[in-house]
């Protein structure tokens, strides 16, 4: 017996796609339609897809870092007209009345922010559907202008590993002269470096890797500390500002709480694990801080791509065609990509 | 054959005393020399005399919570008079010059805090000795003002477990109304429910002892949450605006972090150790925090010293003589004190 290995072309996605009965709403009055052209790789989508956190429902249509150009705008639309780069981030909807949202934090609405994709379709019911597909209806609240110079493709990780890894440096107030920390050299790394950099601090790349050295330099790192050099990290105690701590698993904490000054904290974006014991007196003796993150909110999305715009920052990307997703998924947990995978949604539609 | 126990007296501990060679240096220009009157039993206190932190010198005179009357101030002092109610907490020298300690910072000294006992002494060489003693000798800049109108012997706990539950409360800008959790109710979670209380919040005792909620109420928390009991601990998810959480132990923190609003900070005061593995999506989702805190600068221990004196505050104390100080530290490992035992100098001198 013999088989036949047929690659997977965009008549057997568009086949797939309606007999999954994956629908998408109309424009409606506060919508925007838009033609995807770009869509970055999460590692959240891998998750999903395999149901890693045991909630996802299928079809799963993932992707939530969405560039393309408007193809229709609703009556009440205003701020976008049809041609216009846009973006969608994780979210895109919620209840926009709880004190979170009014204080443009709409990942933390106490409804729950509706995710780009598994989230709950407050329009059509089911679930939501991301920007691994040609096209996708959002409200206009959660659509982003992409500034026109920058590179469509690097922007599409933006709207995720992008304001990830913003939000905390601005929260936590990173200025011009901080020694800043990025532990970890990958999708939401190499931006916590460029945005770090950009915004004027000292930066140092914190990672277990000394062949990661060069590249953290070009991306904008000052200095390399390899997290296994115990001389090393020792020369480095109390000394940072503020840690960006991207690790994407469990793991120790108490050499990096070392590093950090009085006072300063370290902000997880990346492990939504359990992490391993730390030891209170790290916290304690030098009054340290242990926070998370979340993405975050529409409005600090729109300043992070501004800032971009100014900066002329992207994200570096592999651009991939959708048939090579599953290839590239395996690629992302080998850690294996500088440093993200955009898929070209031509190859989709074509 | 048959074995006289005979009680150990004052006598006896004179004798230890010149035996042991403990030496106070002379009241120096900077100094001021305190006849002591109480001294409290902090853990920290039996954590030395057991070597359990591993950095205990001996001969060891425990006591960081002292009271006493000035018997004698050197050329340079001036704020301080021969009869003043004066006290002393856990630190009795600091460098002065580096940032934290012109921050009024000292216990973050960077080159270290001088611990009133087991701490170097800059003096006469060796290592110091604390307040389990007839009278002490401490430079002017950490000798504290005990207002008169307050209770002597309730205001010894105030030097330690008093600014340990002050300072974050402050730090962390605990206001009128915010929902504030404290949890354990030993010597500082008592102090704790007592300055939240006073600084206008409403005070959330968080125990796993039911039979605690009576007098956690008289203390001054407005509600007990028993935090075995799964459901109550679920109906106050994401509202507490602040937790100080004492527990002297590691414990598991993913309860406590579920209690925490969006953006508001656990507090870990007690635990110098390793705590449990907590998940890291606890902080993500929410953006919340953990912090360490340790004692409080000289200047804000004042500051708390005054509040307590307009505010009548003191800790509820059992008075004990010297003698019976052994039986005393079995009962604080038994959590079997209410809630601060303190020593009657007096039956070290007669």
């Amino acid at each position: 017996m013999s088989t036949t290995i047929k690659a997977y072309g965009a008549d057997d996605a568009k086949a797939d796609l309606k007999q999954m009965n994956i629908e998408r709403r109309p424009c409606g009055d506060d919508d925007v339609k838009i033609d995807i052209t770009y869509c970055g790789v999460c590692h959240s989508d891998i998750h999903t897809v395999r149901n890693d956190w045991k909630n996802s429902q299928y079809p799963v249509v993932p992707g939530h870092e969405i560039i393309g150009r408007v193809l229709e705008i609703g009556k009440n639309v205003t701020k976008f007209k049809e041609g216009d780069l846009v973006g969608v981030g994780c979210m895109v909807d919620s209840c926009q009345e709880c004190s979170s949202c009014k204080e443009d934090l709409e990942q933390f609405c106490e409804e729950g922010m509706v995710g780009t994709y598994n989230g709950k379709d407050k329009h059509l019911g089911g679930h939501t559907f991301g920007g691994y597909s040609t096209s996708v209806v959002v409200n206009k609240e959660f659509v982003l202008t992409i500034p026109e110079n920058i590179d469509e493709k690097g922007a599409a990780p933006l709207l995720c590993a992008g304001i990830t890894t913003w939000s905390p440096l601005r929260t936590w107030n990173v200025k011009k002269g901080d020694k800043v920390g990025v532990i970890g050299l990958g999708g939401l790394g190499h931006m916590g470096v460029k945005f770090a950099n950009a915004l004027g601090a000292h930066v140092v790349m914190i990672t277990t890797s000394p062949d990661k050295a060069k590249d953290a330099k070009t991306l904008g790192a000052h200095e390399v500390l390899i997290s296994k050099n115990g001389e090393d990290m020792k020369k480095h105690m109390n000394s940072f500002d503020f840690i960006l701590n991207t690790i994407p698993v469990g793991h120790e904490m108490d050499p990096y709480i070392a590093l950090l000054k009085r006072d300063a904290t370290m902000v997880l974006v990346g492990a939504v694990e359990p992490l391993k014991p730390f030891h209170g007196g790290g916290l304690i003796v030098g009054r340290k801080r242990i926070a998370g993150s979340l993405i975050g909110g529409i409005k600090e999305t729109q300043e992070m791509l501004d800032f971009c715009g100014e900066h002329n920052i992207v994200s570096d990307i592999e651009l991939i065609d959708m048939k090579d997703i599953n290839e590239a998924y395996g690629r992302v947990i080998d850690s294996d990509v500088k440093y993200r995978f955009v898929i070209d949604m031509a190859s989709l539609k074509n």
